[in-house]
């Protein structure tokens, strides 16, 4: 059974949090194809941690997971602070699959979806 | 002439900044429909500012422009910091339109993207 678990930053700001929870909603919405469980993590200042949402999801049957880094940069975080968060379930569970997929800035789609919300000033 | 101004938080890292530049020039090729500049600004900690990035384009003809806020949450760097900068240029420019799009992580595309990024780790 195929997850995917999308990671971001985690803020103080409670909203933040709730964004990236509603965005993960959207995610699950269109992912049935691929993926039969979508969640949420956060490196720091939210629940659950990376290794509490990468148990969860195996617990639930997962048995390959893909990790998303939800990070416009590559940074320490997303070079460093991801994988050896990642790697403290993986050295657990070395029967699960676990690949982090690039971070989202690196997306070729990038250019295109900010062309495409310049034009939505318009409307919003 | 109508300008877009991409606008990041800006890094320390100087690769950062550079993806930041790259990806302008990815939108600048994709937009000559609809914009005939494209340029890139940072509000802290890299060159141009917020200010400086508006400037350049006005004196290079721009006489409407949009400023896309290059983030992924409506902290209050989107809320605040970026529509003050904004200000500071438009007192003294009435006369030149400058919106603000609706910040990146707002996009209806994001989810999409995620899931298309997912699948990109197979190749990365």
């Amino acid at each position: 059974m195929k997850a995917l678990l999308v990671v971001a930053h985690g803020s103080r700001r409670a909203a933040s949090n709730e964004e990236v929870r509603a965005l993960t909603q959207r995610v699950a919405g269109q992912a049935s194809d691929h993926y039969q469980q979508v969640a949420c993590a956060f490196l720091e200042l939210a629940d659950p941690s990376i290794p509490e949402g990468l148990r969860a999801l195996i617990q639930s049957g997962a048995t390959d997971i893909t990790v998303l880094p939800y990070f416009l940069s590559a940074g320490r975080h997303v070079a460093e602070d991801i994988p050896a968060e990642v790697q403290k379930v993986q050295q657990q569970r070395p029967d699960i699959p676990i690949q982090i997929a690039p971070y989202v800035g690196k997306s070729t789609r990038m250019a295109s979806l900010l062309l495409a919300q310049a034009g939505a000033s318009h409307q919003d």
